[in-house]
């Protein structure tokens, strides 16, 4: 037997339909999955013996809207969320009943970045990104900031294929980024997982230096503990990871960009190695809003109020009239020293040299 | 006898300087004008006999500084405020007995004005300014919009010529920028005059079309009562404005901005001819910030927040990431409409009909 | 002929409502007067024959909605905007093709008003605002703040009599204040009238002390600009005012607000008595906000960020926690000099004496 | 020998005294602590051979200003930080060596509760808590809010004892809150420590509802992780905390707050009992605010916004104009559902009924 799925969406006591199973359809439609949803079933409140009312009934649901996935291979499941149906009940992994991983668990090798590599050099962003999505599926993680790089989740909702997402949540970003963030959630309907970092760790540096250090000896230190730890945790999860990282962003540090590299500062699951897609390499600050206006993608609203680059609040200004759009993070140390450890592409010593600094700080 | 300025400071009970004395000091120096001062006398507020004590006293001074300047022509004058000293007692007009102008109110030719621009022609802005100003005085007025063109105050006060300030107060600036006004007025000790709307033009217009009819059917009707008619009126008292319009601000609409032209569009003192001065025309929006950081220049905080180009408070928003600077200003309306009357160069028509179309909607 | 009015609503090609069409339902239904609309046809966009789209070129209309009123006395008049349909076309006085106020023009005398106040003695706010109105029609004005005395213009559209609001725009308001005077004009389809400074007047004192005088020497001489002046120019077109004053905003100097009185700090219309009416004056902060929340009453968005009364931008701020209301206005002078010489009950001399320092330091 | 301790300060090449020594000193004043400064060295840059400078060589010390701790037990001790001289340099533990608690690490026990209670009935704020303090000393633990319950710190200060202080930091307080923790640090000299969440909580939470999970299903499965979880943790290590409750706080939930009390939700060090002590229990928001005001105490700038209570960033808003001051906080809840877990007083199966609850949710 086929799978099929079933949706049960509410109709109020006054005829209208409910807003909340409005918003999952459209999200449906939004992700392309719409035409996966077999049937379309009403819970009139105004009749108990509507067949969505007796559906609720018999299997204890008491909102709406809800899912119902049926298959041969066992007894149907209910999904209270639109995000949950889509994860776990329509990817394509669950309709194999398989890891969502083209790569069924095998480990990925360089020699296969530097044949994607070639395969895929002059291509453009959403061909890149589908091609690593399609080889990697869930176990390739889209870096997302809550900032521009919206891009790549509009990029990667659309190229219909299965992926990860995660989200550097430092305890320390704008109230404005946590508010995108669940904007981004509901609109495409993904989950974004959150990479929060260790309590033992933050709660050292804070009682030692207070919660505002950086500006007394620089970024660095803060930005291990709220960032790189907790980045490595959850790259040790995949084989691949997509950054929104441009070469326009930063002539002395970002110059490098490759839109396919193998990752030499991080290693991937069982310390494997890891594939890192940089879809925009190429574009410049301009594509990138060109993107986001005519695709209608949403953006954190911070935009709006005149900041381009976004990172945590106590490090991140609106650049002033005339300034390049990176002048406006950790803006208080020199130029040279603006990258904080994350995407250092071709010295990888940088990352270590700041550990030892770090390391050597704190056991002073 | 020759002029002597006296500046009478005041000493606190406990000892300490007072600090609007020192602030005016500041002032002073900043202006050049310290050494103007001939002598300073101290007013102890620990010894009623002290000579500033005596001298408040007599004058009938219930606050300090005061400043007292006598000539052989007449009574000493006392000044209350650094500003009014600055303006009435110090300026070369006032030491000379004579208007300000160093036209002695002779009119201005369009002749005169062909010539100066080739006396000029590639000269920078500080030169270009300070001839303009040498020629003027207090007859040519710098219309401040309080956004970056506080560099041109910067240029007038280091060149030490006389000059007057002007500001259109259209009721609807940014409570930041009449806060800016105010500090730049303190900074530079400068009069900064306000050209404020009619109100039987605001009153009519707002009560046929409330106080937002620019989102509905363009901006033109409103500037023409908050800023057209005021400029008009400030500008029959001048022979010379200088603007801080730079060719770069707007490919379409002042890619023609001249350094040194006759203005097409307004009249000056009389209904004569008027001289316009841009001294910024061939800057870039870098090159002004350069100046501003590097001389210290006070600015508008609205920069602080990602604004770039600033007018009205409805009608400026920072500009997205990736935008041009003007793009923040009647962002509602079509590009190419972006000029709002004041400086249209090469074609009048336009600003009068932009006028008919007004009167025409309001007669209908 | 009976009068009768016909609205043209506009249906889009792709045939749905056009929006501003419903609005204007809205406002027509919200202040009691969609059943004064005898018929309503369509302008079907898709169909150039329909009756709306003939009508408009009849009538040579370029935007829907319009109303026609046709009545025995001439030829039909158009309205554009359901404003001025409401004002001059569906008013009492425009029906019966007389003046709006109930007085025929008749001078009024306090003795008038001390029977009135008789009358309404224990009477509700809503009664006693009504019988005012219905005394005075439209020569009876609401002084609207752009605060929470939006209760009045509330109590007032529900009384469905006639009357007229003006806002004191001292050019110095919140930008959100004037949001909220646009949103409050639409929301109930009034007009606001605004009274301006005098721009003699501003500019010389702008020009003497900059524009934050008020922290140096005192609200009273810029409140007598740009409040005091204006509001008398308003009075003069009245025979009686209404204000949101209460009781308990100021025990020192508001305790004495009566419900209805003779103004004796203004004349209205030809020099004429003034009556003044405050239905608040028994009503305590709760209550006006217990009235806000239960009839759904718009409110500018300051109140939702910490602000309680609101006046001038560099007047106003939020009460700190655990202070009085009125604390947060021109909270850098004395409590007991917290009134700016537009309601002062007992004392006239108090605002003569703050107009002869004004003068003394003007002449100074 | 007994112990001394010398300050190095530095002087600057221009003769100037170094900002950074100054503010040293200031904190050691507002401790109380100035006069255990035994000497004062200056390290002059204009001199290397001055006295500080070849301290500075020999201690191989890089900035200014340090401290040097000598006493008969050993080897002199340096410090770089102020706070943390004060801390492990001069608290009367480390004078004595040995622990800071006067209790010498026995357990505390329930009875002894009682007798303080009865010892300190009547007893005002500042006496209360120096007796607890002088009790527990470092074992005792301010839980500070980042709000107006700095008052707390500011009388502990002025009490001479030893204590610690504590933050919840759940990952989303405002950034002014984080602004004003670090004041506050830098005030008083005080080390905060900070209760930070686990990831592994965090993390799970964030991945199954999104970070805005409270405005759909109530906060207390959010607070149970950012707050409960983390406050546990904290209590685990002291006998006895201090919170700013007060009874006037929440008629419903907070009436029965006491000045001691034996905790019933939580235990201390090693499973054993645990004191809470709520020195503000009686006193108003006027009261803490008097107090505020009149020994200049800093505060959280969002009070001067409107705040009046602070929690979290999406959970907090400014009362509405005569709202009680905790409406703003989950203001989307019932009012009687307001408190989160952390001072439910007498029902402890509120917080555990509140735990099952989130257990069922977790495992459905």
């Amino acid at each position: 037997m086929k799978m099929s799925v079933t949706m049960v969406k509410k109709r109020l006591l006054n005829g209208e339909p409910c807003k909340k199973c409005a918003q999952a359809e459209e999200v449906l439609r939004r992700r392309g999955l719409w035409e996966r949803i077999d049937r379309v079933v009403i819970a009139d409140e105004a009749d108990a013996e509507s067949e969505g009312m007796r559906m609720a009934r018999e299997l204890k649901m008491e909102t709406a809207p809800f899912f119902v996935v049926s298959d041969s291979s066992g007894p149907p499941k209910v999904f209270e969320s639109v995000l949950t149906l889509i994860k776990d009940g329509l990817s394509p992994a669950a309709a194999e009943g398989k890891p969502a991983s083209g790569q069924n668990g095998a480990a990925w090798s360089p020699e296969q970045t530097e044949r994607l590599r070639g395969q895929l050099a002059g291509r453009d962003a959403a061909e890149i990104l589908a091609t690593v999505l399609q080889t990697f599926g869930e176990r390739c993680a889209i870096a997302f900031s809550g900032a521009e790089d919206v891009v790549l989740i509009d990029l990667a909702v659309k190229s219909g294929q299965p992926f990860s997402v995660f989200c550097l949540d430092t305890g320390r970003l704008h109230p404005e980024t946590y508010r995108f963030l669940e904007k981004v959630r509901k609109h495409y309907g993904v989950v974004i997982e959150t990479a929060f970092p260790n309590f033992v760790e933050v709660e050292d540096l804070v009682r030692r230096k207070g919660a505002f250090s950086f500006y007394d000896d620089g970024h660095k230190e803060c930005c291990q503990v709220r960032k790189v730890e907790p980045l490595k945790r959850q790259l040790a999860r995949f084989d691949a990871w997509v950054t929104g990282q441009r070469a326009d962003q930063s002539p002395a540090t970002r110059s490098g960009v490759a839109e396919i590299q193998s990752d030499t500062n991080f290693t991937g699951r069982a310390g494997g190695p890891l594939l890192k897609c940089n879809p925009l390499a190429r574009w410049s600050l301009a594509d990138v809003w060109s993107h986001i206006r005519e695709h209608d993608v949403p953006y954190n609203e911070l935009h709006d109020r005149g900041f381009v680059s976004i990172g945590c609040e106590p490090c991140t200004r609106p650049p002033r009239p005339g300034e390049h759009e990176r002048a406006g993070r950790w803006w208080w140390e020199e130029a040279t020293k603006r990258e904080c450890g994350l995407h250092v592409s071709a010295k990888p010593t940088q990352v270590f040299a700041g550990l030892e600094n770090d390391e050597r700080a704190r056991s002073r």
